[in-house]
Order: C-alpha cells, then sequence, then structure tokens
C-alpha cells in the first residue's frame, strides 16, 4: 500500500536477515515445504494479523496464511491464530520478524482494550497520542482502534493543538486562537491545551472548538467540565493511568487521551510452531 | 551513517509532520528562534541521546545540540538532558519524534541496568534477542549495551543458532549439527538450542560450541551447567525475569538471554521546555 | 525537507540530465565558472524561488544564489530575480529545471492574484482544490498562498468532504453526515456537497460544518446563501471562471473554489543568461 | 518499467492520500465493491490513459480497467472513456489522482494535436522542448507524440545542442562546432542555436547538422531556409503560437518546436461517476 | 528478494535502458513477441542464471525463460543455456543486460572450478574474500560456491578478522585477541592476521580460532602448519595464484582465500539470438 | 551527484559494513584517528580517484583525502596515490570498499591504455561497448576515456544502432533504416550493424550515417572500408583483441570497439596502510 508499511517491514526484515538466514540454509532445502502455527500463550486481544501474510509476501515465497481469528477477537492460551504453508526457509527467515509485529501490536490492542472497559458505561472515548514507536504511527493507531480506543490526530498535518509553547510564543491563548483561526484549514476545529481554570475561560472565550486539560486535578477537571457546559469538546491528558481513569471518566470529559496505551503496553507472547515437513 | 538509522529517522518524521506542522506554522514565525532544553521526569539511564541532534538535522534547520550527559549515566528527575538552539518551528516539528525515540531506548537501557545489577558478582552476561522492535534492532541493541548487557547475534545472517524447528527438519541433534559444520562459515560459532538433559548430551557430543537451555527448570539448568561442566558455553533463554534472573545466575550459566529488555520496557518520561524565544 | 519537494527535484533532474549534459561537458572545463541572472521576460508574481538553490545544491556545486525578490512580489519584463555564481557546468546543467519549476509556480500565483483582485472587497476567500499536478501538491499549494488564495485540504488524508459517492453509499445526506461524525478524527469539521437547495436544507440539518455548494446558479447559491443564514460556513465550487468570480462573491458564499488556478494556469516567461565566465 | 512512471505515480498518490482517505474511511465499507465511469466533459484529444490502471494497480486494489478509446482518439463530451470494477474504497481514493494524470495529458496531446491541423500539408514537424513539467518528462513527451508531435531530445543527455551560452565560453559559433566534434559521442548530430543571418552562415560552415533558427523573424527566417538549402536541417524555435506557426510553416523549415505545447495547454475536463455499489 | 539482487538489477537496467530502448522502439511493434535462445561461445560453468528471469520480470513484460542447466553445470560452445518467450520489444531491452550478468557471474564460477581442481584431493577450501565487485557481493560470493569454493565472511559484520592495522592500534596480537574476546559476539571465533612464524606462536597463544598467514612463503607456512599442528584453523592469503596453490595446499593449510577468484576472472562468452518472431 | 555513482558506492558500503564493523568496533576507540597511505603495488593508469573521498565522505567521517596523482596518470609500484587523514573507524571501515572501486576501475583505464598505444599513429578511435559491469556504466566509460579511449553510446537511449535481430524484424536493411528515420530522434545518427559485404553495400544505400562491421575477417573489413570510401563512418567490432587490434587498424576503419575492456581487464593491487595513530 501506499502508507509507511511496507517501508517498516522491509527495514524488519533487512535488519533480521541481512544477506541470508545462515543456519536455516545450511539446514534445509531450498525445495523444503512446511506447514506452521502461530499459537497463543496467554489470553489478548488480537492486532496486525494482515501483517503476518505481508511479512512473507514481501520474502518472495508463495507462503499461503490462513487466520483463525480476526483482529479484535480475544484470543486465549493455546489458540490457533494462524496456519502459514509454504517454503520451509521463507517460513523460518520470516517468523521473528512477523511475530515481532504481532505480538506488539496486540500488546497495545490489549492495553486498550483493558482501559475501555475500565470506563464502560461512561459517554467518554479513550484517545492514543503522538507517543508512538516512531515508524510505527499507523500500525499503533490501528491497533488502538481494534481495541476500542479512537484516534487523535494521526501527526502534526492534520489537527491544530495549540500547546503551552504555541500560547507562549502568540502572547496569551486568545491571541493564539485568533491567529490560528484567521489562516486556519477550512476543516480544522482549534483545539487549545490549558492547565488552569483560568485558561479554561480563556479557550472558551477564544472559540476553541475543543479544550485540553492537561495534567489537572480531578477536581479540576470537574469544575471545568461545568464550566464548559458542553460549549466546547473536552479532553483529559496527561498523567492518566489503569487507576485513575475511571475518576476521569466520571468528570464527564469527552475524551481521554493516554500516551501509555502505546508507551507502556508490552508485547504478548506468541509462538510459532512448524507442525509439518513436506520434503 | 550507513546502517538503518536514518531510514528510520525519516520514517518517523514524516509520518508525524507529513506535509507540515500545521499548529506551528499558523503561530510560530519562519524566522523565529528558540532554546530548548529536554528535562528528565523520573529516574533513567540515558540512551539513544545521539539521535536527537540527528532528527534536528534531518529536519533541515541549524539546531545547535549540547548533551549534558553521556549515553549510560543514570539521570533523576528534573535533570537538563540536552540543550537545544534554532529555529523555532524545526524545535516544535522534530520535539515529539526525538522524545519518542530518546524515551523508548533510554526505557530499554533502564531496564537492561536493573536486571544487570541484579545479578552483578555472578560471573554471567546479560543477552538480549531477536525480540527487538522491527525497525528499531540497531538502536535497541545499543541501548542493551549501554544498560550494561551484551548482544546476540543482531540477525539471522550473523551466527548459527540451530533451533528445534532445525533440528526437526535435520533429522535430530547430532546430524543438524554435523551438516550445519560441513559449510558453516569460517569464523561462525555453532549454538544448538536444546530443551532436556538428553539433549544437552547429544548437543555436546555434536561438538557444540555453544549450548541454550531453553525454558528448562532450575534444577535441570544446574544439572547441564555441571554436566557440561566448560566444555562448551551456556545460556539460558525463556521465561526469565527480574525475579527468577539470579536464581538462574546461581546455576553458574555463562549467559542470560532476555527477550522481556525490549518486549516489555516501557518508555521513560522526559519532556521538553521551550524556554526562551528570540524574535 | 521531509515533504516531497526534495523528491520531485531529483526526479526533474535526473530526467533532464541523465547520465550528464552532454553538450556541456564537450565544451566547458570542469573548472570554469560563471555568474547568470534569471530575468522576467514578462510581468507575473513570483513564486517558487526557493527551489532555485534547492535545484542547484542537489547537483552538488558550490552555486551561491542571491535572490533580488521574495515570492509574492509583483515584477515586470526586464527585472533581474536571481543572480546565480558557481561552476558553470552546473549553472548550465540545472538551468532548465531551475526554470520549469519557476515558470510553472510563478505562473499559480499569478493566475491566483488575478482571481484574488478580481474579489477584493468581498468577505470571500478563494481557494485552490485537489486539481493540482501529480508531484506538486505542495508546490502548488504554496504557490496559491503566494497569490493572495487560501488552501482548502492538503489531500483526502486532512479533511472530511462528504461527495456525492459518499452520499450515495451511505443513503442519503443525514445517514452519511451522522455516520461519519459517529467516527471522525476529533479535530475534523465535516463538509458536505450539495447541488439543490433542497440538499442543502438536508445538510444542515444534518449538522454540516461546511456546505459546499456544487456547480449551482447563482440565483440558488444566493438563495442557499441567505438560507443557510451562517449556520455553516458556505463554499461555491465547480465551473468557477475569471468571468463570474464576482458575481458569485456577491452571492455572499464565504469561499470560492477553482481547480483553475491550478489546470489552467500557464508558465510565466523568465530567461537565464549567464553573464559573465571567469575561466 | 524502469522509466520515471512509476516514481510520479508514487509521489502523486502519497501526496492525495497521506496516511488514508478519511471521508472514505468513514463511510465506505472495506467490502464494498462498484463500478465507476470517467466519462469526457469536452472535446478532447486522448491520452495518457494506461496511467489509470496504474494509478489503481499501486493502490492495492485489484481494479479491473477497461478503456473504450485508445491514446489519440478524440472524444466528446459524454463519451465514456473509461469503466474500472473494484474496490470502492479503493476507486475513490485513486480517482482524482487518475483525473488529474489523465486531464492534463489529455490537454498537452489536445493542444499539439491544433497545432499540428493547423500546418497540415506542410513538410514540416512541430517539435516539444525541454519545457515540460518537472517530473512529467516521459509522459508530456508521449502526449505530444499522442498528439501528432515529434519529440525533440528528451534531455541533456542525448542530443547535442550547442546554445549561445556555450558559443560564448567557447569563443565562437566555428570554434564551438569543432570543440565538439572532436569529442562528439560517435551517434550524435550537432545543432546549433543562431540568431542571426551571419550566424547562420557560421554554423552551416562549421558543418551543423541542424541548425535552430532562435526568434528570428520570418523573413530572416526565410532567407535563412534559403541560404542553407537543404546542407543543414532547420529548426525554428521561439515564441512560436498558434497564430504564427502557419507562417513559419510556410518559410520551408523542417521543424518548428514549442515550449507552449507543454507550458500553456490547460487540462482538459473529466468527470468520474460511480454508478452502481454492490455491497 | 530482501538482499541487494533487485537494487543492483534496477540500477543495471535504468543506466542500459534510460528513458527507452530508441532503436527498438522504432523498429518493433508494441505487441510483437518472439523467442530468444541464449547459447554459450566456449567452455564455462554456468552461475547465475536465476538472475535472467529477473531481469525480464523487472522490465514489466511477461517473458517466459525456461532454463536447459543449473548453475553449475559445465557447459560448452554451441549449448542453449535459456529459452525466452515474451514481449520482443522487452527481450531486446533486457538482453545485454541479462547477458552482462550471466557472462560476469560464470566467469567468476568458471576460474573458481579451474582453482578448485588444481587441488583436488588435499584437504583444503578454496576460499573468497572481501575483493569482490561493489554491489555485487553477494552474486560473486554465490558464484565462487556453485564454482566449488566457500565463502569467507560476507562483510564486516558477519566475523571478526584481526588485521595488521588492528594489531597495530591494540599494541600487539595479544592484547588485540584479548580485548576483542572481551566483547566478541557470544558466536564469532576470532582470526589473527600474521605474516611472520614468531606472530604465528604469538597468535596461538592468543588463543586465536583460525590463524591467516599473510604472504608467507611456502616454506614458512609448511612450518606454521607444522608449529600450529590443529590447535588452530590455518587459512593461506596474499599472492596467491593458479600456478602456485597446490604448493600450498601440500603445505596441510585448511584454507586458502584468494582475491583472483573475483578480481581476476574475465566475462565469458555468451550470445543471444531472437529466433523466431511472431507478430 | 544525480547520476547513479552515489547509488552503487552506498550499495558497496551496505554490502560490506552491514550493521557495523565488528572488528574494528572491538579494537579501534570512537575517538582515534589516523593516517592511512593508498600506494601502488604494480605499474598501472590510475582512474576512479575521486570515488576514494566519496567512500569516506558517505562514511560519515570528517576524513580528509589528499590525492598525489589525477586520474590518466601512469603510477609505479610504491608510488603514493592517496592519503587520507580522519576518524580511524571510518577508515577501516571503507578501506576495503574503496580500493574495490580504485583497483577495477584503474584496470579499466590500464588495458585501455595499453589497446591504444598499440594503434597510436592510427586515425582511429578504441571505443568501449555496452558490455559493462551492471551498476558502472558511467564509472567504467569514464575509466575507459581516462585510458585514452572513447564512448560509444552510454545506454540504449542515446543512440540508434539497428542490430541483425532489428533488421530481421524489419525484414531487411534498407526497410529498417528508412522505418527508424522515419521517427528517429531529431539528433540521432544511424548506425547499421553488417557482417558481409553485401550487406555493407545495402547499409550505404540506405544513408546509415555509420556502418558497424559485426566479425569480418580482416580482408573483408578492408574491403569494406575501401568501398565506403568515405560515405559513412566505419566501426568493426567483435572478436578485437589486443593482438589483431593494430591489423584492423591498418585496414581504415574509423572506430574499433572492444568489449574486452571492460569484460576482461582485472583488477590492479593497491594497498592501504595506515601509517600513525594519533589517539
Amino acid at each position: 500500500m501506499v502508507g509507511g508499511t511496507s517501508a517498516i517491514i522491509d527495514l524488519a526484515l533487512r535488519e533480521d536477515i541481512g544477506h541470508r538466514d545462515v543456519t536455516t540454509h545450511l539446514l534445509v532445502n531450498k525445495e523444503a515445504r512446511g506447514t506452521a502455527r502461530m499459537r497463543a500463550k496467554e489470553t489478548f486481544v488480537l492486532a496486525g494479523s494482515e501483517i503476518v501474510s505481508q511479512v512473507f509476501v514481501r520474502l518472495g515465497g508463495d507462503v499461503k496464511t490462513t487466520l483463525f481469528y480476526e483482529d479484535g477477537a480475544e484470543v486465549h492460551a493455546g489458540d490457533a491464530i494462524a496456519e502459514l504453508k509454504g517454503s520451509l526457509r521463507v517460513l523460518l527467515g520470516g517468523e521473528r520478524t512477523a511475530l515481532n509485529f504481532l505480538q506488539r501490536l496486540s500488546g497495545v490492542a490489549t492495553e486498550t482494550r483493558r482501559i475501555v472497559k475500565k470506563v464502560e458505561g461512561y459517554p467518554v472515548r479513550i484517545l492514543d497520542t503522538r507517543k508512538t514507536t516512531p515508524g510505527w504511527r499507523a500500525l499503533e493507531k490501528e491497533a488502538v482502534r481494534i481495541g476500542g480506543g479512537y484516534n487523535h490526530r494521526w501527526g502534526l498535518y492534520d489537527g491544530i493543538l495549540i500547546k503551552d509553547n504555541h500560547i507562549g510564543v502568540a502572547g496569551g491563548i486568545v491571541r493564539a486562537v485568533e491567529r490560528a483561526r484567521l489562516n486556519a484549514p477550512l476543516l480544522a476545529k482549534i483545539e487549545v491545551e490549558v492547565s488552569t481554570l483560568r485558561e479554561v475561560e480563556e479557550a472558551l472565550r477564544a472559540g476553541a472548538d475543543v479544550i485540553m486539560l492537561d495534567n489537572m486535578s480531578i477536581t479540576d477537571m470537574k469544575k471545568a467540565v461545568d464550566f464548559i457546559n458542553k460549549r466546547a469538546l473536552v479532553e483529559a491528558s496527561g498523567g492518566i493511568t489503569f487507576e485513575n481513569v475511571e475518576a476521569i471518566a466520571r468528570t464527564g470529559v469527552d475524551f481521554v487521551s493516554m500516551g501509555a496505551l502505546t508507551t507502556a503496553s508490552r508485547a504478548v507472547d506468541i509462538t510459532m510452531e512448524v507442525e509439518r515437513y513436506l520434503e
């Protein structure tokens, strides 16, 4: 595809395989074919499953991939996730790279699902941030959605978010919002980051479409939500964890954004077994 | 450099900035210049600091980077890590990408250091694995070294490691090792993955240079080390955690490899403040 | 820079120079140096002037470029636009490519300025479209701004514009807007393309932020503007020319988008003279 | 193919689609399929039709393209040019890019045909120049041929054309031609640009294979042609328009080269309708 | 594939075909199809035959390639090596590039076979070096194997070879080996380059796994082999030719490495005839 | 530069260095600096010397290169060719790649000079062919010129050469030449390959600008030259060696093209010594 996925896959294969998989080259004939199964070793939310076949396609083998679950499914230890048939050299050469993608993306989806469930019933959306793994933006944003979260902007190019540094340069919230609106793209809303109630008031007065409450206490958040009173969308951000996310949801904010979805989730455990060899 | 670092930096900048940093473009003049400081928000081992200036260089600005610590230093909440001077647009445009690299790599080094300290005094080396973030192999391997760990092979191309799937195809450990040795590169040692004491014996008989004990109980590990008795190097692998690593070190293995160094470490917290504007 | 500018410059130089500028290679010594001047041969609005030095930089010579005007300036026949000093081989090799960029981008800015002047005094903005030259999106969007126009979205990725085909699939305007809003990015406004007054009413009811009147008669446009009555922003689009743009502005629409800015503007005439040779 | 076509298509898709077509993603299911028709909205000469399927192929969908006309055909308002069947997301995502190519290239072919018809009956060939859109050299050269024109050299690498700047450096026409011939590639003819009758005489004496009359009056052109009297090929160049091209043809020159074929032609009007949805 | 083969093929096709094969374009219709045969014009060892179809695949034609011999086969003047069916334009456009690869790689295999045969019966292996054609590392290493040789390390990244310059910096052989071993990758053996018997003794004492005798006299080589007495592997290197290789093998060294396999072999003679045209 | 030189250098460095120069990394500090000298080990014609500094530049070090000879100079065993100062790691990492380029290109220049000297005094030019090392076209063509030879066309794109296969398709020489001339680029001469005297006569009649005598006997060549009698340029080609080239020159042909310049020349011997270390 046109996006960055093929670039990161190629980078990954090149760094892992280099000039060749020496061990496999020594021990497995070019003609050998096999069947491999990827199997969950714990409970998690599957994500990134489409990358599996892409990895093997880019290795040039005619590997056939059958997926037993769709992204978003909860799988359990022992469940077979995918079956792969094809050249044994290609299967063994691509194994680690395919797993590395799958394990990490499923980790992001699993962590997201855990957070989303914690706030079930509240009219709030869990958002990702731009704190993604460099090179993985599209992949991780997708994994967040699969886990039940929503995406904030994809990058600096598709949304206006006026942060403290911008406000400092512009000389205050009102002037920053005014200056931004003057030339803002036709289809862009304007979000402003604030950290005090006084700034909330300022942002509202300036006509911000969305107000981001950055690192506010829950008490202040509640006050801010009440004060704003639906005149702008409200996003809570900064220092949000599994432990405090429900309390924050209870304040009535529309969105909660959490860098931890992508910075603190760990890779889940998946294994690949080559089950039959047809030489 | 020739390696993959510039490729992953470019990928990261492209996915974050796209056609432009819209907000900054609206609010910061092209000529504005500023000074920014990256500051630790918790205690961690610094890694990846050289990437900071590379990120800004690739953005085309004439940003001057001063590092206050070298990779490997332990920094604490509040410490200034780096100062950057240059075009404000470039500083704000590259901020998130630079931090994303720095936070994640420092996380890997910090986790490695924690493990390494746990086994201090034992004649054992902590090794990374190939379970790295796709696209980040070189960066994460470096971070592991910075944290005090050692690198296992960099990829499938620079070391012979005969795993269960290879053994299955070759028809046993002895035949696999023999076949590999026949055409092995002149300068390559041969490592064999085993999971039972019987296999340990077989690998040793086959003349393996290194024997990897995969997911063995600590009792069996100890027996294996005693049996091998320095006739080959011994690596413990699989299911190793901060909790059990010392017990494993105590068995006398030469190496302990842990995927968790790179799959379960979380990004550390670093912030960037733009401290002065000279417009 | 990270964007596509260097890619299109490289493509252009490669297709023009190929393995070498044969004529210049035969007739000009490697050491020969010269001074060149780019000079306007008609009146136009300058745009793309920064590309001139980029072209020569990418050719590897140490050409020094001095610009006599900034982008946006109106220049007249005979005016010197830029002076270039450096390797004569490089100057002659890059001449055509640099001029091809400069002439075409200045053409876009000039045409935009002509339109913008026509509607001076009306509270309307002239917008570009996605009908840009493939490969030139960023360059032409910039030239439109230089000419006094504004940019519509940069691509399919940074704005929601629901067009007739989308409406058809979704089953009506209201359902399309509702479905879009459900998952729309936090910071995105929603624009809907309509072509009848009934659709205007529907789009308004659905809560569209911006309504695009596509190919409407001026009478209907006027009715639409009155009916909408500031409840949404209004964009006129389709079949708009220098001749009818003022009448359209008079209807009170907020935006007029014109593909012709980039599809029907012609390259302006600029020449490059090598004025001195220092061999 | 090996040439630059795939590079410019990729550039175009990337700049238009970016991380994704947001609107279509929100409103059209991944599985939805459709049929689209590209239809002429005015009379023109078709060119670039093969790019249509290439655009969709590179988007990764299995879009089937049926062309109803071959390049070079004259189509009229209402004529269906191509039918496309496949993934609706892909059809909508590639629409604008495909049309942008098709409209612009057909514009070049149409303008060329108009000029060529004007000089029908004269033994003269209409040539393009190197004043093409950067990145589009091969595409536009092909469109000129489709319109009935001929190609001058493709770049600086495949032909020797000694221009005024070269002559200045070499110290006169005769010395320039002599020096060029000394090392000229075996298979290259030598063309010299002249602007006075005295220079014509000089070029002829120097043994130029082709003489380019640059910006000469029609009277002088006629004199030059008579003087040269078939001893060299003659090309007229500079300031040639639809209005004066016939008068120039009448002078007996062999070639007329016109930058305007590619710098002043406008994109023709083509639309794409999605006619059926099969969801 | 992931390796560098496709990169060098693309480079080769681009430099040979450029914007198009002008002659073929003028004389062969787009639809013309043909059958071509590659035929040996002398006796040689075939190598690189898989590249033939890759070249034509990358040209985008649907050329079917049938190989009549496998790599490693000895072919003789007149033997048909491959048959190609497909677009005549593609066949003629790719001919030279395909042959250039095939002829050169077969030359390397042929030269290697000649050397290998010379030492048949001796327990010695002929090794290549890093003196390969830049860009061709993987291709030439493969050709050496096809000819019956073995590969030394593929690059600086997959083996430790301590050469004189390293020894100088480190302050002697023993210190160099010690320092290297301290941080050497787990799976790497250590080879040391020596040129005197005293250094042989030093290298052995330092515990080198492999000792490279660089440019030693045959008498000294023999002494070295006797002294080492299987305690390390022994490689002879430097100034080895077809003439002296057998005498060197007779000294009992385990390996003989020869740069000449890749620096002094010449391309063999192969021709391609287009046998039938089906227009 | 825009040509393919940087691409092949990058390819070469990547394949040789990969993720890093392991040995040097282990034994040489990052800060160590040194001075290296490249020294001839035999007599040859220097070519490709500019690539030396390019190799080190692309490695990112601040290596200063001083060349003691210009390309084309004859150097002798012991002569220092270049001095390099800079980071020792970079010097050792780039050594082999730089030498591999220099040795091979000097080999081509040396072989060319040997041939050129053999025919000194004859009004004949020695030409290269398209039988160059894939990826090295520009480099080897340049080396041929440095050796005193001339370049035939650079690729299929910059010259018309009608070969037997083209003639077969077109139905004879006359028809082929006529058809080619009809649409030939304005600045292209037409060369025809012939192998009998009857074909010479036909080519001449068809108006070929250059006639290539392919694999003709010297007697027939002489007859052909006499028959053509300056009415076309004459090139001898096929089976030409150092042994027969003078006899061929004596026939009066204008050009002799020899694939052997690039297919049968061997790399010359050059060494690099690191003379001082400043740690």
